[in-house]
């Protein structure tokens, strides 16, 4: 199991007037976290955009348990779920510092031709990496 | 089936550099077109909160079929889905210019206590309205 | 003189736990300001792009005198203040619901060669347009 | 003098389809160093909204010298330039990973109380910290 954490802050501009992390800024923080494991794993996101391979998000739930407040360390946790032809999906939790699950999600993204717009199958390098560690 | 239409254009800040609306943005205007339904049915947001009363987002899925793009005109429909004790969900088309839907999404609110963060019933008003209009 | 206005709503994904639209998004709705006066002159900023051209912000100052709160229509005064070789300076005046000036600001933007990242001469076009308009 | 770093790495969210990190995200950067430099001298931001008092940001002007880019580490030097009655103005320079000065920026806030939006003395706390760091 692929398994990476980050842990970020939550910023004012990140708070909205019922004085919540809105929750459209979760899918910002999954998106770091994501290319941070993958960093990790050795496959930097923008070294993926300079071969001309774009990763969007063609999928996406999450469920809201508690909120996010201003100035939290809120932790994630990010895990490859599965990788199939040319789509990722990850799992995640935000975890408060209370300890507490506060958001559970699962985003996929697919492989695509930058330009083209065209799904296509990720590189070598990349399937060769989630596959072997998949397999761990 | 209540069903109401809001249109928005693509702003450059919305972009990123994959030349996308950066998916997070839907959940935005997803956000404004439920308070705009409200709007439309006698039950205007700000009133919901200055009884002491928050409609936080506690569920969302979302399909991400073709990318928005930049100073595109987007229409989106929103549909009340379900009404049921605290929580409502509502349906939600994107459709760009060409009539394509370039994505799909499912979002549920819960009536909560505003301070206390306790889930609560939603006042009487909004209670009656959506459920005549769901009768419809 | 060149004068064009906009309305926006405030959006809730606007606002922050101040109760206020957070700051930063005054440069966003300045933005699609701007690429409107833009396009009401007949140079839409998309073509400008696909010339190979962009024009960032080089400058930007911004006096904030008064909040803009959620749901509140806000007007847009957006001008063009001067036009010298490469850099186009624009002046905006927000006025909120009750005729309240609550924001002033100057910002200017560049002409960039896309790729280089260098200053160039703006089109010819946008030349003289603008260079038209700002002797009526 | 009263200085301090902290870092940030530009997200994906950040950028726009220029390729760049959109100008407004440099004022949300600017509002963490600032209370990341409150922090620093005993005075949590959360702790001044905690005694009814709000600090928004009256006026901001900022320099766009270079483009901050995806992935980039950026270093922001934050330091309080002066503090005048009810206004405490800070001054910016972030700095790029060749050490190049991307932007430079000047932000004032105001002490004003929560609820009726008027001006207001700030705690004598902060009034005494920041005085004597002023004086080193």
């Amino acid at each position: 199991m692929i398994t990476r954490e980050i842990h970020f802050r939550v910023s004012y501009s990140d708070t909205d007037q019922m004085g919540f992390m809105h929750h459209s800024n979760y899918f910002k923080y999954y998106e770091t976290a994501r290319w941070e494991l993958f960093r990790s794993i050795g496959i930097p996101y923008p070294e993926i955009e300079e071969e001309g391979i774009i990763l969007p998000v063609v999928n996406a739930s999450a469920k809201f348990i508690k909120p996010a407040l201003y100035d939290q360390d809120i932790k994630i946790i990010t895990m490859i779920k599965s990788f199939m032809v040319a789509r990722i999906t990850f799992y995640y939790k935000a975890i408060n510092e209370s300890g507490e699950v506060i958001n559970e999600a699962q985003i996929s993204v697919a492989c695509v031709k930058k330009g083209t717009g065209k799904a296509c199958l990720p590189p070598k390098k990349i399937k060769d990496v989630i596959n072997t560690l998949l397999k761990e």
